[in-house]
C-alpha cells in the first residue's frame, strides 16, 4: 500500500438540529479518500474552528495520515498548553478523521481496527423528562414500548424546577407538580438568570423515583443525571437515598472540581456512578478509574482528543472493572456518534450508550447515520466510520452566533451555579 | 492618593444587649478617616482590651494603614505565642478596622475590595428554641412566616434539658416534654452548676426532628447545634439517626479537641456538618477542609484574626468544595456582623449566615447596622463596612464584670463538661 | 460611587518582541475608564481572540464591572467545558482588566485591593544559558554583577543539546561542549523535528552544576528548569543528584501528566521543587499544594483565569507552607507581568518572580512597564495595574500566523516528546 | 469485504536455535490467507500444544477471525481457570495469529492497525556477559561499536558465579575474577544442582559496574538483570548501591512473589526498575503500574495472552508514566519478536526492546525476520506481522524432550532457589 499525504484540513460548521456542530474534514493525496471527525463544542464553536484552521492545518498538510499516534502527539504538544476544551475538540476532530481514513484505506469499518466486534449492537439509553412524576412515568413507558431497556428519568430539567429572572420578579419556568417543594424566595435586586434550588431538586428526585419504582417496578433500567447541580454532601445524600431504587447509574453527581468527594460517596453507598462528560484531562479520569471510585466513564470522545485517547481509556477502565458510557447528547455530530458506536462494539467493558435520536435534517446532512432498532444502535458497516457529510446540505443550516443562555444558572440566593 | 498614617488605636467596650462587645477604633492622619473592627470576646473582654491598648497600639501608631497584610503579620508574630483567643480577638479588631479604612479610602463598600458581589443578599438562619416539640414547631413556623428559609431548631437549650444545682437538690430548668426521657439522678453532694444529660439530650433531638419533619415537611431548612455536648461516638450516632431528616447542617457535633473523629463520622453518614466557632488556629480548620471532612466552616471572624485570614480560609474552602457559615451570634458586634456580611456577598462558596437580630439599643449604639428582609441580610452600601459607633451611646451600656455562668456545665455524675 | 456598565470588550494582538501577545481591553460607561488584561497564549492566539470576541463580549456588555467574582463565575461556567487553555486565557484577560478597572475606580494600585504591600519589591530571577559550563558561568556572573541574586542556569536550551532533523541527516543544533556526552544516533528515515536526548541532558545538568558551584560557590541562588524533558524516574534521579548543589528550586521536573510521581520524588530528596506553568485546572495544583509535594507554585496567571483564581491559590498555598513563583516568560505581556507583580507584593508567601526583561518595542507599546532595579521589580504605583497600551504602536507589530516550531520535539528514537 | 471463517488451527514446534519454539497457525476460508502467532513456552512446549490442538482448535474453527476481542474473551474464559502459563501461551499464539490475519486482510502492517508508527525503529538492548569485569567491558565495547546504545551487563550468568554440583565436590563453573568474593562452602552431601551465592553475586555487581563506569563513562546505557536471585532487602540494597551508576534500568530485582517489596525499594532509590517477564496475571502488573512502582513493563507478549492484552497494558502504562520493554529473549520465536516490534513502533510510551539476534537457522525457518541496524530494529513492512514459517525447514529442527537443567538452582546451603 503506497504512502499517502494529507492535502487539506477543513472545518465545517452546521446546525441541522438545535446544536451547533463542528466537523473536521481531512483530504489526502489519494483522490477521493478523505476522513471526517467530530470536533463539536457547541458552546464555543468558533475558537475550535480557529484552532483547526490556524494551527492544525499548517501542522498537518504533507504528513502521512496513517501515523495517527504520531500526529496525535504532535498536535497535543505543539500548543504547549494542552488538556482543555477547544484544543481538545480540534484534536478530536483530526483524530477521528484519521481513523475514518485508516478504515477506508483498510476497507474495514473502524471497529475492525479496534479489535473487531465483541457484540452486535450497542444498548442505548433515552432521556425522559416531565413536569410531574406521572408525566415522566408515561414517557418512560413510551420508550419501553419502543424496545428501550434503559431510560434516564428527569423532572423539570437539570436541577429540577427553575425560575427565570428578568426584572425584579421571578416567574416559574417549569413546575414539577404538587409532590415537590415549589416555593423559594430570591433576594431583592436579583440578577437575571435561570434560578434553581439544589435542595428542593434533590427532594424532588426522591419523590420521582419513589413514584416510578412503585408504578413501573424493576423491569426497566432507570438512570438519573444530577448534572453537577448539588453541593457535594447533598449529592452523597441523594445517592444514598436512591440506593433502594437500584439505578443503572447516577450520572455526574459531582462537579469535575469536586471529584475527590467520591471517596466519601463511595464509603457510604452502592449506587452505581457514571461520571465524566465534562472531563478535559487525564487528571480527572485516571484517579477515579484507578481508585475504582466510579463505575462508568462518560467522557465526550469529540472533546477528550478523539478515538486515540478513548480506546486507551477504555483499556485503562477495563483493568479496573470500570465500564464505558460515552457521552452522546445532541451536541455530538452523527460522525461523533459513529465514533462512540465503533468503540462500543469493540470494547469488552462497554456498558451503555447515551443517544438522543437524529433529527431529519441531521440525517439529510449526514448520510449514513447509525440506526437504532429495539434499543440497540447498529453501524452501517461501510469502511471507516460509515457517515458522510453533504456540505451543500450543511450550508443550509448555519450556526447561530454568541453564547448559550441555558448555562447562566444561579442558586436561589443569586450565587452563580454550575450549569 | 497620598499615604497616610495611623494616629491612634483605641478599644471601646459596650454591652447594649446581653453580650459584652469589644470594638477597636483606628484613627488616621487623614482627618475624619477612621475604621472600626470587632474584637469581641464576651467571656474575657478585659484581656483583649489590655492586648490592644498595651501592645498593638504602640506597634501600630505611625504605620501606613493601607498595608493590611504587613500589619497583620507583624501583630501576629510580635507576641511570639499566637493562634489563641485574646490575642486573636485583638488582631481581629485591628484587621477589620483596617479594611473599613481601606474601603472608605477607595470610596467603596468592603465587599468591592473582596471581589465584588456575587449575590445580592446573604441568606440567614434564625434560632428557634422551645421546651417541647410543639413549641419549637411554632417558633419555626413564625420564622418561616417572616420569610426565613433556614431555622436552627433546639429544645431546652444547648445540651437539651438542664438542671440547675444550688444546694444538694437538683431542680429542672427546662423540660422537653413527655416524649423525652426526663429523669436522671445526680449523686449526693453534687457541686453547683448547670447539669445536663448527653445521652438523654441526643434522644430528645431525634424526638424533636421526628416531630418537626412530620408536621412541617421539608419546605423549611432545619439546622441543629450539638454545641459539642456529646461524646464523639454519640455525636456520630446522632448524625446518622438524623440523616433521614435532611438537615441543612448539624453544627459542632464534636468538640475542637475531638475533630479527628470526623473521619469516622464521614465514613458513615451524609448529614452535612458545620464546624468551627471555637477554632483558634489553622491546625483546626485546615485538615478538616482539605480532608473534605466538613461541609461548612463556621469560624468567628472577630476571633480568628479578622477579614485577612477569613478571606483566605474562604478561598481554601472553595478549593475543596466547602462552604462558609461564619459564626454570627449575639456576642458579635454589628461591626463584626457587617464584616461577616461583606465577605458573604463576595465569596462564591458562601453557604448561610447565622444571625440573631439586633436589639434596639444595639442599633442606637451602632448606626448603619445591616438589615434583614425576607430571610436575606443586606448591607447599606456605604464606603467601608458601613457601620458606625456612637461612643456616647455606647457609654450608656457599660459591660458587667466577672465570668459567665452558663459555661459552668456538668454531666449527671458531676463531671465538668464542655459548654 | 455610581454604578457603571461595561460598554465594550475587545482583543488586541501584537508582537513587539518575539512572542505573540493577546491583550483584552474593557471599556465602561464612565468615559475614559477602561481596563487592560493579559490573555496571552502565544502558541494559539487566534482561538483566544475568537473566544473573547464571539462569546465573552456579548456575555459582558451591559454588566457592572465591579462584580468581578460574579463575572468570573459566569464566564467560567457559560462554556460548560472549562479549566483549559484558550478559554482560561480569554477569562484571564477579562478578569485582569476588571481588576485594573477596580483599581482605577478606587484610585489605588491593584496591590492595595489585594491587602496592601507586605514588601517593597519582588525579587526576580533571570535566565542564563550557554553552550558549555564556562559560558553559563560567565552569564551568571554578569547577572550577579547587575544585582540579581537568583539566576536560572541552563546549558544548550531546554532538554540540553539538540539536533535538528531535516532530511535523512541529523546535524548538531547546539553543542554544550566536551564535558557532555555529545553523540546519539537517530534511526533511519527519522521524521523532521528537534531531537534531544533526555538521559544525556540529565547528565549534562550534573556537569553544569558541579562546575558552577565549584566556581561560584553558594553566593548566588541557582535555579534550573527541567521543562518536563525527562522520564519521571530520571527526573527523580536528577533531583537527588542535584541536592548537594542546593538549588533555590528545580523547575517543572515532571510533565503535568505525571505529577503523581511527586510522591516518589518527595520521599527521596529535599531539592526544592517549583511546578505549574502548564497547569490548567485545580486538579493539577490543589493536590500538589495540599499534599505539600511542591515548594513553589508557578502557574501562568494570564492562563489560569486571572487574578481572581491566582489570589485564591496564593491563599491556598499559604495554608500549606507553599510559596509563589508565578510564570513570567517572554510570552506574558507587560500587563500580565504587572498582574504578577501586584500579587507578589501583597502575598506573605511570595517566593520569587520569573522575569525576562522588556524589549524596547514592548516598552513603546506598553507605557508604564514595571521596572527592575538591583534584582527587584517595582510597580509604578499608578491606580490599577499601571500599564497602558498604545494601540497605534501595537499595530506596528503584527502577529505572525501558524504554529510554533520549537515545540516539535522528539527523543533520539523519534518518539514525539513533551516540549 | 466479505466475512471469512477460521478453517484450521495448528501448532508447530521447532528448535532451529537453542530454544524450543511453539508457533500457532490459523487458516481461513479465504484461500491462502493465514496467520502465525507465537505461543512459545520453552520449558513446557507439549502442554501448550495440547491446549491448542485439544481445546482451542475446536472452539475456533468456523468462527470469524476478524472478531479478535470476542475470540480472546471466549478462549480466556472457556478454561474457567485462567491467567497462568500454558493456557496463556496457547491464547497468545491464537491472538497474535489473528492480528496477523487482520493486517493481511487490511493490506497493512500490524503497527498500522495499532495506530501507526510514532517512531521509525525500536531501540534494542543486547546482552554482554563475561567472567570478569574486563571481559564484560570488552563485550560492551564491541556492541557499542556495532551501534548499540543499550547493553545489559552481566558477569558469570544470572546470579553471578555458579558452581555445578555432581557428587560431593563442588566445581567452579564460571569465576568472576579476583576482585569478587569467590569462595563459599557447600554443606556435606549437597544435592546435585547449580549453586550460586546471592550475597556474593550482589557484591560482584557493584564491582562490575564500578569498573564499567570507570572505563566506559556514561556514553553507553547500561542495564542489569537481577533475575530474582536476591532476597528482597538485598535487592533493595543493590538498587541503591547502583544508583550512582545511572543504569537505564535494573531488571527483575524481585521475584513475582515479592513485588509488594517495591514500595520499600521505591522510597529509597531512583534506580529505574523494569519488571515482569514472569508475570501471568493482571494482579501482578496492574498494582505496580498504577502505583508507579516500576518504570518499565517487561511482560512476555507470547505468554501474557498476545497483542490484545499487551496493547491494553501499554495504554494502562502510558496513563501512569510507565514505559514498555517487552521480554525478547531467545525463547521467543521471530513471530513473537515481530509482535513485540509492531507494538513498539505504535506506542508513545515505548522504552526499549530486548533482543538476542537471530541464528541463521531461525532466519531459514522464519523468512521475513525483523532486521537490526545501528541499534534499531525495523520491520519489513509487509501486511500483517511480515514473518512467515517454512514448515519444511522447521521440521529439520525438532524439539528436544524433557525438562530444562538450568533452572535447577540452589543457594550455598542447598536451599532451592528461584531461577
Amino acid at each position: 500500500m503506497d504512502p499517502i499525504k494529507i492535502t487539506d484540513v477543513r472545518t465545517i460548521l452546521t446546525a441541522p438540529a438545535r446544536s451547533r456542530l463542528v466537523v473536521v474534514r481531512i483530504d489526502t493525496s489519494d483522490a477521493g479518500l478523505y476522513g471526517l471527525g467530530c470536533a463539536t463544542f457547541t458552546q464555543r464553536p468558533l475558537p475550535v474552528k480557529a484552532a483547526v484552521d490556524g494551527y492544525l492545518r499548517p501542522l498537518l498538510v504533507g504528513r502521512d495520515p496513517d501515523r495517527i499516534e504520531d500526529i496525535w502527539q504532535i498536535c497535543y504538544q505543539n500548543s504547549y498548553w494542552r488538556n482543555g476544551p477547544v484544543l481538545n475538540n480540534a484534536l478530536s476532530g483530526v483524530d477521528i478523521a484519521l481513523w475514518d481514513i485508516k478504515g477506508k484505506r483498510a476497507g474495514m469499518p473502524v471497529y475492525q481496527l479496534l479489535g473487531g466486534k465483541c457484540r452486535e449492537g450497542a444498548a442505548v439509553y433515552r432521556h425522559a423528562d416531565g413536569r410531574e412524576p406521572k408525566e415522566v412515568e408515561d414517557r418512560v413507558r413510551a420508550f419501553a414500548a419502543e424496545g428501550y431497556r434503559h431510560v434516564r428519568a428527569q423532572m423539570g430539567g437539570y436541577g429540577g424546577q427553575t425560575q427565570r429572572v428578568q426584572a425584579s420578579t421571578a416567574e416559574g419556568d417549569s413546575a414539577p407538580g404538587d409532590a415537590v417543594r415549589a416555593k423559594w424566595s430570591i433576594p431583592e435586586g436579583a440578577q437575571p438568570g435561570v434560578y434553581y434550588d439544589p435542595r428542593g431538586y434533590a427532594l424532588s428526585v426522591e419523590v420521582l423515583f419513589d413514584h416510578l419504582r412503585s408504578e413501573l417496578g424493576f423491569d426497566v433500567e432507570l438512570l438519573h443525571d444530577v448534572h453537577e447541580r448539588l453541593a457535594p454532601i447533598e449529592a452523597i445524600g441523594l445517592a444514598k437515598a436512591l440506593e433502594k431504587h437500584k439505578l443503572f447509574f447516577l450520572e455526574d453527581p459531582l462537579a469535575p472540581e469536586d471529584v475527590e468527594w467520591f471517596r466519601t460517596l463511595r464509603a457510604q453507598t452502592a449506587t452505581p456512578i457514571a461520571m465524566g462528560e465534562l472531563f478535559n484531562s487525564p487528571h480527572e479520569w485516571t484517579p477515579l478509574i484507578a481508585g475504582r471510585l466510579i463505575d462508568f466513564v462518560r467522557m465526550h470522545i469529540s472533546q477528550m482528543g478523539g478515538l486515540t485517547p478513548a480506546r486507551k481509556v477504555a483499556a485503562l477502565a477495563e483493568a479496573f472493572g470500570v465500564r464505558t458510557a460515552w457521552h452522546g447528547p445532541g451536541d455530538v455530530s452523527p460522525v461523533g456518534h459513529a465514533a462512540n458506536l465503533h468503540l462500543d462494539l469493540a470494547c469488552p467493558n462497554f456498558g451503555v450508550q447515551e443517544w438522543f435520536g437524529f433529527a431529519d435534517a441531521e440525517q439529510e446532512v449526514f448520510p449514513g447515520c447509525p440506526e437504532v432498532r429495539g434499543g440497540y444502535m447498529y453501524p452501517n458497516d461501510q469502511p471507516g466510520l460509515g457517515v458522510d457529510l453533504d456540505e451543500q446540505a450543511a450550508s443550509r443550516y448555519p450556526c447561530a452566533d454568541g453564547p448559550d443562555g441555558w448555562t447562566l444558572t444561579r442558586r436561589p440566593d443569586g450565587t452563580p451555579a454550575r450549569p
